[in-house]
Order: C-alpha cells, then sequence, then structure tokens
C-alpha cells in the first residue's frame, strides 16, 4: 500500500512538477493577502498565518486524495538549505543595523554561541535522561547529541514582528542579533556533530568539537568578508551603473549566492558567511551602485526573504497533517504527548539556563554603559528565543528522514515531534508574546533605553538601511565627542577605532557614505 | 562506458547539487563582468560573449574530466520551460512600449503569427525534400513538422541591442514585438504539432492546427489579461503599499508566475499568458503600488530576464562541446555540415518569403499613413529575425530527447544541427547585424522616422516604461487632435476609442496614471 502511494508520488512529482508548484505559488498568494488583511491584528503574526493556511490546505489535499497525501511538494532539506535559507540569512545580514549589532557584538555572541552550546547540553542531558523514562528507546548517542542543536536553534521571526527597532533597539538588536547567530550556530553545531567520532565521548571530543566550531567560525566569517569586499570593489572600480543597474543588482545577488555555495561547497558554515557577506554588502557595496539600484537591492533581499520564510512556515503547517509520518511513529498519542512536553519543558529551561546568567555577566563587562540588559529585559529575550522554527526541522529532516521520507518508528516520531513543537512553540508562545512585551514594557519602553532616533514610517522601520546610513556621520561626532565614556568599555573601544580605520582606508577603497559618489 | 559515465553524472547530480551551481553561478558572475567590460564595443553583444564563456568553460570541463563531460549542469527542458522562460517573456510584456505595440499591433501579427506559419511551411517542405537527398533519414512525419516550428522561432536578443527604440522607434517597435509573439507562436505551434494526428495529413488536419492555434491564442490571452486585472485590482483596493512594499512586489512577481503556470496547467500558452499579463500589469498593477516598489519591479523583471537569458546563452556553449552527443550522431563532418547550410538557407529563404510579402501588405493597408516600413526597414527586419536561440534549443530537446539525453543517433543529429545553427547563426548573423544597420540606416535614422521622442539616458532606454507612462496624456491629446488622420487607419481608430474607454471605464478600478494616486 505505501509504495504504491510512494510510487504515485514519485510519478505526480516526475511528470506533474506544474501542478504542485502551481498550488504553492497560489496558497502563497493567498498568504500574502491574508497576512497583509491581518496586519493590524498584532495577535496573529505572519508565521501562524501561514502555519494556519498550510494546516487548511493540507486538510484540503488530504481529503482530496482520499486521506493518502496532505503535501503539495515534498520537502526535501537540501531545498531548504540551498535555496530558502540562505536568502533569509542574507537579508538579516544585509538589513541588520551594523552599529548597534557592533556596539553589542559581545553579549550577541555570548548570547548566540555560548547559550547555544548550554542549551543543547541541557536538552541533550534531559533527554538522555528522560527519554528512556517515557518508555521511548531507540536513539544512539549521535541522534541525542543532534536532538541538542536541532532544539537549540530560535526562530524570531515572531518577536521581531512584534518588537520595534525604533522603540527598544537594545532588546530588538540582541533579539535580532542572538536570533541570527543562534541559527548560524546550531547548523555549525549540528555538522561538527555529524563529523564527530561519537564512540569515545570523553572531554578531548568535546575540546574538538569546540576547536571545529572555532575553525568554521573563523573561516566561514573571512570567507563572507572576502565575498562582499570584492564584490564592493568590483562595483567600485568597473561602476557598472555607467551602463546599465541591472547588472549591478544581478552581480550582488548572484555574489550573494556565490558565498553561500563555496561555503558549502569548503564544509564551511554557508548561513555565516552569507550572515556576513550581508554585512560587508550592505556597508560597502551598497554605496557603489545607482540610486534605483540601491531601492531595488534593499527591497529585493527583503521581498527573497519574506517569501522563502512563508514558504517553510506553509510547509510546515502541511507537513503537520501528513498521515504518514503519524503511522509509522508507532508511539501512542499519551506518550507522543509527554515527550512533547517534555521537550517544551527542557526548550524552556535551557533557554533559561543562559539568558539570566549571561546577561548578569554582560551587565558585568558593560558596568560603564548607561544601557543595562534589565531583569524586564531578560525575561523577554527569554521568551523570544522559546520559537522553534524552520531550522529545526530543516534539521531534523536532515538526520531522521531520508530526502523527507523515513520508515523508521524512531525517527518518524522525532520527526512529528519536532513539527509539534515548532507548531506549539509559533502558536502559543508567539501569540503570548505580544501581551507579555505589553504587559513588562508598559511605557513603550521610551525611557529604558537610550538610544532614541527619530521615529521612522512603518515601511522603513522593516528596511532600516537607509535612515541608519544617513545618521552615520553624526553618530562618529557623537562617538568621538563621549570619548572618554567609551574608555570604560572595550566593545566601544574597538568600535570607535574601526570607525576610525574604516573611514580612512576601508572606504576609500571599497566605498561607503564618504567615498567618491556624490549622491550618497 | 557510457553507462558509467552517465551514472557518475547521475551520482555527482544527486550528491553534489552544490558542485555544479557554484561553478555556474561563479560563470555567470564572469559573464557579467566581462559582458560590462565589453559593453562599449558594440560588436560584441551580450549572448555572443555568454555563448564563448559557455564555450570555453565547456573546453575547461571536459579537459578536467578527461573528455567524458563539457556540462556543468544537465539541461533539462522542463528547467527552460518552468524557470527560465516566463521571466524573459513576462519583462518583455512588462517593458514593452504598449503604444507603439498596439499601434503597430497588426503589422506585428502577421509577422509574428502568419509568417512563422510561412517560414515553417518552407522549412518543412525544404527539409522533407532536401534530408533523403543529403543521405539523412529516418525522421517521421512528426519531427519534421518539429523541425519547422524548432526552425521559425527568432532570437532578437542581438537585434535589440544595437537597436534603438528612441532612434529608430518603428523599426524597434516591429522587431521587438514580432520577436515576443513569433516566440510565443512557434510554441504554441509546436505543441499543436505534438497534439495533432499526423498519419492524415490534410487540409482538414491544416484546418484543425490553425483551429487550435486561434482557441489557444485567445485563450491563453483571456489568462493573461485576467491574471494582471485581478493584480491590479487586488492591488488597488488592498493597497499593500501602506503597510509593505515587500508584499506588493511579492505579489506581482508570484501571480506573475501563477498566471504562467495556470496556463501550462490548463494547457494552454503560457508565455503568451505571462506576455499580456506582464502588460496589463505594467499598465495597470504597477500605478497602485508605491514610488519604491515601481522601481523595485522594474528592475527586478529585467534582471530575472537578463540573468535566464545569459544563462541560457551559457548552456548552449557548453552543450556545443558535448562530445557524448557528437558520438551518438553518426553522421560524417561533411553531411553534418551540408544539413546546417541547408538549414540556415531554408531559414533565411522562409524568413524573406514572409517579411517582403507582409511589408507590402503591412504598407497596404497603412497607406494613410506616414510611417511606411521602407525596403531597407524590410531587410534590417529580415536580418534582425535570422537569429535562432534559446526556444529553438529548448523546442530541439523537448522533440529530440529524454530529460537532455538521446541515444538515437537521428535525433542527436538534429540536436547538434540545432545547436550549430544557433551558434553560427547567433554569432555570424549576430555579428554583422550593426554593420549592416549602419549601412542600411546611415542618418541614424532620424529621418525616416516620424515618431521622435525625447533622448532618454541610456538606462532608461533599456527599461522605457517610465517616461513612456510619463507623457501618456500627452500622447492623448495628440491623439485627439488629428482624429481625421487616425480614420484613415482602423487600428488607430480602435487605439484611440480603446484609450478613451480605458480612461473611463478601466483605470477607476484597476489603477493607472489617472487613477486615485495622486504620486503617479
Amino acid at each position: 500500500m505505501e509504495s504504491i502511494v510512494e510510487f504515485m508520488r514519485n510519478l505526480a512529482q516526475q511528470h506533474a512538477q506544474v501542478v504542485p508548484l502551481t498550488l504553492f505559488v497560489a496558497v502563497l498568494c493567498l498568504c500574502l493577502i491574508i497576512g497583509h488583511l491581518l496586519e493590524e491584528n498584532r495577535w496573529v503574526n505572519e508565521s501562524i498565518t501561514a502555519i494556519i493556511i498550510g494546516c487548511i490546505s493540507g486538510t484540503f489535499i488530504l481529503v482530496l486524495s482520499n486521506g493518502k497525501n496532505s503535501h503539495i511538494l515534498r520537502f526535501n532539506e537540501e531545498i531548504f538549505f540551498i535555496y530558502l535559507l540562505p536568502p533569509i540569512i542574507f537579508n538579516a545580514g544585509f538589513q541588520v543595523k551594523k552599529k548597534q549589532f557592533f556596539q553589542n557584538f559581545i553579549t550577541i555572541m555570548l548570547f548566540g554561541v555560548v547559550g547555544v552550546f548550554i542549551s543543547a547540553f541541557i536538552i541533550v542531558a534531559g533527554c538522555r535522561w528522560l527519554f528512556p523514562r517515557l518508555g521511548f528507546y531507540g536513539l544512539k548517542a549521535r541522534d541525542y547529541l543532534a536532538v541538542g542543536a536541532i532544539f537549540s536553534s530560535t526562530d524570531t521571526v515572531c518577536t521581531l514582528q512584534v518588537l520595534h527597532q525604533d522603540e527598544t533597539p537594545l532588546l530588538y538588536s540582541l533579539v535580532f542579533g542572538e536570533g541570527v547567530v543562534n541559527d548560524a550556530t546550531s547548523v555549525v553545531l549540528f555538522n561538527a556533530i555529524q563529523k564527530m567520532d561519537v564512540t569515545r565521548l570523553n572531554s578531548m571530543t568535546t575540546l574538538h568539537v569546540i576547536g571545529d566550531f572555532v575553525y568554521l567560525f573563523l573561516t566561514s566569517t573571512a570567507l563572507g568578508v572576502t565575498t562582499g569586499l570584492v564584490t564592493a570593489y568590483i562595483l567600485k572600480t568597473l561602476y557598472f551603473g555607467r551602463h546599465s543597474s541591472i547588472r549591478e543588482i544581478s552581480l550582488m545577488v548572484l555574489m550573494a549566492y556565490l558565498s553561500y555555495m563555496l561555503a558549502e561547497l569548503l564544509d564551511l558554515s554557508g548561513i555565516l558567511t552569507v550572515f556576513f557577506c550581508g554585512i560587508l554588502m550592505s556597508h560597502y557595496a551598497w554605496h557603489n551602485v545607482t540610486e534605483s539600484s540601491r531601492i531595488t537591492t534593499r527591497h529585493v533581499f527583503a521581498m527573497m526573504s519574506y517569501v522563502a520564510e512563508t514558504f517553510i512556515f506553509l510547509y510546515v503547517g502541511m507537513d503537520a497533517l501528513d498521515i504518514e509520518k503519524w503511522k509509522t511513529s508507532k508511539l501512542s498519542f499519551g506518550n507522543s504527548m509527554s515527550i512533547c512536553s517534555m521537550l517544551m519543558l527542557l526548550i524552556l529551561l535551557g533557554r533559561a539556563a543562559f539568558v539570566f546568567p549571561l546577561s548578569a555577566l554582560s551587565n558585568c563587562m558593560n558596568r560603564g554603559r548607561v544601557s543595562l540588559i534589565t531583569f524586564r529585559h531578560q525575561i523577554i529575550i527569554w521568551w523570544a528565543g522559546l520559537m522553534r522554527g524552520a531550522v529545526s526541522i530543516a534539521l531534523a529532516y536532515k538526520q531522521f528522514t531520508n530526502a523527507g521520507v523515513t520508515w523508521e518508528p524512531i525517527f518518524a516520531t522525532m520527526v512529528t515531534n519536532t513539527i509539534i513543537v515548532v507548531l506549539f512553540s509559533t502558536m502559543v508562545f508567539g501569540f503570548l508574546t505580544k501581551p507579555l512585551i505589553v504587559y513588562m514594557l508598559p511605557q513603550n519602553a521610551n525611557n529604558q533605553d537610550n538610544h532614541q532616533e527619530e521615529k521612522m514610517p512603518k515601511e522603513d522601520a522593516r528596511l532600516p538601511l537607509l535612515s541608519f546610513e544617513e545618521s552615520a556621520t553624526t553618530n562618529l561626532q557623537r562617538a568621538s565627542e563621549s570619548f572618554s565614556m567609551l574608555m570604560e568599555s572595550p566593545v566601544y573601544t574597538i568600535h570607535y577605532y574601526w570607525r576610525k580605520f574604516d573611514n580612512a582606508y576601508m572606504r576609500p577603497v571599497f566605498g561607503g557614505p564618504g567615498s567618491s559618489h556624490p549622491e550618497c
């Protein structure tokens, strides 16, 4: 029976690529329109909308195919990692407010790197201890380690739809920065686990994983920075805009993609590479193109990221109704629920275990500064990272299925559990984020943060690049005026010297607001 | 031996999607940069550059793989028809100067529809008569008919890089319009041939093909128009830009793609649908979005089209070195060359057989107008459509291979011949276009055309939409002033009444320069 279904599915895949694509594009359009109509409603964000629409279309397909199938397309984690993830991460790097990102660099790295390790450790330990007690056997050492990485990657899309970078810049920058670094860390950690020798787990192996991680982190960053600089240099010296702005845009898109693919090819972390490539491109390359190219790239990258995200959440919604996986997973409903609740609890715990101590550490290091992470902030940061999303799903697929299909009951259970955790955390935790923020920061947080910037119109809030760049020179003045304050914090000092170096040597070569093109 | 190569190729395809993609993207970047550097050199256009770079990279791969392989990616005509063709055709519709397109509508249709039938007939008859005389047997009736469709689709990319729509608007609009309609016609004709009953070829079958064609043409157009209007209506009523311009852009891109997929799903001509969808979108939907979305969509569509075109020509260049096909094709070099020369001759003949008579017919119908197609123009139109391009290649693959692979010597010969014809016509005919135009229109054609518009900067010449829209109202005035002149020509009259209807009923509902948004 199942093989017939599989056969029919393959047939449908090979001969009618058109049907599923058409349906998927149609559902994407629907998502877009409904997402727009629900924009005013801050309780239901776009991820939740996409998941619900995915569930509904899954139900339709299930009914139409007589309970055989709930998918329009078969998920393939290669599609995710090759086509969907790069635009999302690149856009994150491209639109990040660089000044704030780098000013909070150490805190972000603490949360995003050290935090993932702590969280993964707690989840692995918890699962190892509790899974057998819930009657769930059969996972190997590598699987347990993978589970740690899978459930440590956060999805902060929901939170970012509620937080505003003008109202709470520090909070926004921490949550956003952590979200990006955290995604990268969990993927890198996951890959490190795939390669490590799990038969002899001791302190040497742990050191080896950490060593691997540091190596990957540095080389990937270097590759991303290099690609970004090369693109900027090409755009500056050849000045494509002279003939056609189409070429500039194409080059930026292709080079960004190339950086990701190169990293994957060299077994580095594409996600980190493309993130840093995005940062470098928005810092240098973006200033070397014509005005219309600038507007276009800003929107194109945001659009690709948006479509990719919607695509993923839609898929997750459909996947939740995949009868086959539920059948393959032989666990009873009660057991399945207890495993899920346990996972949720471990996620809550694992995150609490690093957010509060690391915040304290960060506050300790930044004694001299005014903007400390208050306890209310810590609670929001803790909550904001509880959602699990696309990366978790993709990693679970990679670990527990073979191109989206699995016949192993234990593996099917792990996949369905991941889906439940993602659905539940996105819907319930995501739903409660807004009330929590309103409760925690009742005065709209204006008094709690010291960086008060000019209010931007809604659209620009999503695309904060321009306004930041415009205020770059005033920031610089401010920075030099408050030099004595900066000296108290090493990050500030590094940032200050970096800006001097940047203005003196980098921008004249690679372009930037202070470089040759007068219209910047 | 061959099966091992095939096996390895499959393995490389499945497990290392990353390697070929990376290489291809890198080569695309290279093309872009070299294309920019050669921009000043009008002799070498971008198609030729891409083909040459494709040949060079093919040679490298051939050497590196010890003569086994010259491909980075395997061509799959599904990829072409699902992903590469839609953006090219949509962009053509989106950027076309609608006024001139519709003013010359009848002439364009004569060239693009009737012309393809005449040319295909001559090529089919010639091949049927000459192929056996050159010792080339084995093609069936359907194959002969397909050859007619394959070699009737023109590629006018080269020509359009030489012609300027400000200098020679009539010529540009005819060549561009014919190029688009012609592509659509040959694909539709090709599909009609696939479905027809070739065992009984008589006048009834011919009538049937023509009937099919008319049906396809009308339904496809209707679908494209409907999708375009629906998009415009959604954008106008919901006014997405209020919240985020990302959604507007995504919706336009997705709806355009949806129209193509829907048409393919309903067995219509996606190419026609997406072309008309593009026209409608640029006429209505485009005016309902924010300023930045307008700039972005204009560039995004042009970029996607540009990348897709470069991709195709690169591939053609690589494919020319596909050793396997040359081996499979058992024909001697001499015979192969004679077949190719014969095909080129038939293309020259077939095109001459409709350009000159149909131009005369068009001049006859437009007696009252000043802008007739002079004999020099006719020669340029004839020459401009001699290049064969991506559509020919894709159709040849569809007819003669199974997902890019063929073991039948005759079919391999047909594919290699198509590649040679495409290479030769693009390189040699394309190379000679510029000198021909300079020779034929020495005064830069300013005196020969009566529509003299304001000079636009180079970049805008590629993206002529804005300037046209800005001058829409003045055009209307001009049109009503010269009402008596218009009466002499039916097309002008239809166009005039259409504009009245458009302004009174369509634009208030679907949006346009005269509709509610004041910034237009």
